[in-house]
C-alpha cells in the first residue's frame, strides 16, 4: 500500500496513544462535517433504487454547476481506479508531485506514465491527469488553460477532488465534451470521507461506458442519502468556505511565525517548507498531532485545519 | 441497465401506491435485517483505517470458516464486476440459467463467453461461473464437486451470495487455492442490501491483484462497523437460518396451495412455476406485492419471505 494521508492508525501503534487522543491534519478532509442527516431504514436494507441514484444526481448537478452526465461513485478514488480500465493503456503523464494514487492506478492498468511539471509537458498525451487545485502544493489552473490543454490530449481527468470551497476553479460548466473527465469528491468537503462517495462529471457515452464498469449499485443508500441532503444545502457550503478560507489564513499565520515557509495549498490543506519535516512531524506526533510528509520533498510538511477550539489551541502549543 | 430484482421503483411508477404500501418480494434479501450496531462518528468521518479493515476481514475469516485471503468490496456486484478485469480475456462459460450480471460483466471486459447447462460442460473454460446455491432455480452443487471443477479450468469463480444459511454448501474452507474466486454477499443474508458490502477469498496473490483494483478505501466505515458486528454475532445467523428454513417450507405450502409448483431456490428466496408467470407477477402487484420473473422463462416467479406477520398475510389473501 502506498504511504497517504489518514494513516493514522499508523501514528497511534507508532507513537501510543488511543485514537481519541489524536488530532488527525494528515488530511484534507474538514474536520467539521455536514451534519449528519436523519437516515432512512431503507438506506439501509434495500439495494439503491434507480430513482434514488437519480435524485442524487440532480443534487450533484445543481450544486457543480455541471450540465452534463454524472456518475456517482464509492469517492473520487474509485473512479482513479476504473478511468485507467475504460480504454486500451497508452502513454499517460501527470502533472506532479501530486496525489500518487494517479500514477499507481495508471501502472496497475499498464500504462507508461512519465510525471511532468508543467501544464505544456502534458500536451500529445494518450491521457493526461491534473489535479486542480493540486494535492499537495495548491498549484492551480483556470478553466482557459485546463481547456486548451484538453484540445491537446486525447483524454483529460481533471481531478477537482479540492476544488468544492473554490467553485470558479471548477471545470464542472465545461463537462460533456468528449475526452474530458472531471472529479469530484464527497468526502473531503463535506467531511464524510468514511461515506465513500464522489463523482464523475464527463460526456454521456464515456461515462455511460464508466457506469457499466461500475456496476449497478456502486454507492451505498447512505451515501445516497446524505449526499443528496448536504448537496442541497449550498447556505452550509458558502458558509464552509467562508470558514476554510479564514482558517487557512489562521494556520498560515501561525506556522510562519513557528519559522516555516508557506508554500501554498487550498482551503482544505496547508503545505509548508519546514527545513526538517521528518523531525518536525515528529515533534508534531509527540504532542498527538498527526501531519503528513512526502517522500520527495524533506522540507515539506502538510497540514489539515483543526476542527474546534482545543484543537486550534493544542496546534498553536506545539508550534510554539 | 439489465433487468433485476430490487426494480421496485419502476413497480410503483407502473402500479401505483407509495414506497410505504409496498412489499418488496422481487429481491433474495431478508426483510429482517440484523438489528443496525450503533455506528461511530468516525465511520463517517474518517478514512477507513487499515486497521478497522483488517477487523472485518477476521469477522468474515471467522464467520465463513475461511482460512485463505479476504478482500471486502463494496457487495458481491463489485467483485462480478472486477474479477474479469483481472486478467486478459478468454472463454469464460457461465452454468445458465443464474443470476445475469455474471455474463453482462464479462461480457463488457471482452469475454466470450458461452452459457451452458451443466457443471461438465463447463470444463476447459478460462474462466467458469457457478453461483451456489443458484439463482433463481436453487441448484446446488457440493464441495466435491467444485473442486473437482476447479481442476478443470483455469479459473473457478463460486458465488455464495446465497450460501450463509447453509455452511455446509460453501467452498470457504478450500479458499486459498490458485484460480480459485469464493464471492459472499453480506447485504443478503443480513439484510443489509443498502450497506453495500461483500467479499472475495481466494488465494493471496489474486486477492492481491483485487486488492489493488479496488483501491484502498473500497468499503464505507459504516460497513466496515456493521459488518463486523454482525458478521461476529453467530447466534443471530444460527436463528435466522433456523427461522429462514422454517418459512421456506411455509412459503411453498402456500404457493402449492395457489396451484403453483416448487421449482427450488434457496432459503431466502423460493422459484416457482406458475403457467402464466406474468400474470401472476400482475396480480400480485395489484395487491402491492412486487415479485420476479425472468425473459427466458415465463412460467417462473420468484419470491423472497415475507418480513412479518402482516406480510404473510397480505401474502397469503393475494395467492387466495
Amino acid at each position: 500500500m502506498r504511504d497517504h494521508g489518514g494513516n493514522i492508525d499508523w501514528a497511534i501503534a507508532h507513537y501510543g496513544g488511543d485514537a481519541a487522543d489524536w488530532i488527525d491534519l494528515s488530511t484534507g478532509i474538514n474536520r467539521v462535517p455536514y451534519p449528519l442527516p436523519a437516515i432512512s431504514p431503507e438506506a439501509w436494507t434495500a439495494l439503491p433504487t434507480r430513482a434514488a441514484t437519480a435524485s442524487l444526481v440532480e443534487a450533484a448537478r445543481a450544486a457543480f454547476g455541471c450540465p452534463a452526465a454524472i456518475l456517482p461513485v464509492a469517492g473520487a478514488q474509485a473512479a482513479i481506479q476504473m478511468i485507467p480500465r475504460t480504454t486500451a493503456p497508452g502513454r499517460a503523464r501527470i502533472l506532479a508531485p501530486t496525489y500518487n494514487e494517479h500514477a499507481a492506478a495508471l501502472r496497475a492498468a499498464g500504462w507508461q506514465v512519465a510525471e511532468v511539471g508543467d501544464l505544456a509537458a502534458l500536451e500529445g498525451a494518450d491521457l493526461a491527469i491534473v489535479v486542480n487545485p493540486n494535492n499537495p502544493d495548491g498549484r492551480r489552473h483556470s478553466a482557459e488553460e485546463l481547456l486548451r490543454l484538453a484540445g491537446g490530449v486525447t483524454r483529460l481527468v481533471v481531478d477537482e477532488s479540492f476544488a468544492d470551497p473554490d467553485p470558479g476553479l471548477s471545470l464542472a460548466a465545461a463537462a460533456g465534451r468528449p475526452g474530458l473527465f472531471i472529479l469530484r469528491s464527497f468526502g473531503k468537503f463535506y467531511g464524510f470521507a468514511g461515506l465513500r462517495l464522489g463523482f464523475v462529471l464527463g460526456a454521456e457515452e464515456e461515462i455511460a461506458a464508466l457506469t457499466e464498469m461500475a456496476g449497478p449499485w456502486p454507492v451505498s443508500g447512505a451515501a445516497i442519502e446524505v449526499g443528496r441532503a448536504a448537496l442541497m444545502n449550498r447556505d452550509w457550503a458558502v458558509a464552509t468556505s467562508a470558514r476554510l478560507a479564514a482558517e487557512t489564513e489562521r494556520l498560515d499565520a501561525m506556522a510562519e511565525a513557528a519559522g516555516w515557509r508557506s508554500i501554498g495549498g487550498s482551503a482544505l490543506f496547508r503545505l509548508y517548507d519546514c527545513g526538517d519535516a521528518a523531525a518536525a512531524q515528529e515533534r508534531l506526533a509527540r504532542a498527538r498531532i498527526w501531519s503528513r510528509i512526502f517522500p520527495y520533498a524533506s522540507g515539506w510538511i502538510r497540514l489539515g485545519l483543526p476542527g474546534n477550539a482545543a484543537e486550534w489551541a493544542r496546534l498553536a502549543a506545539a508550534l510554539a
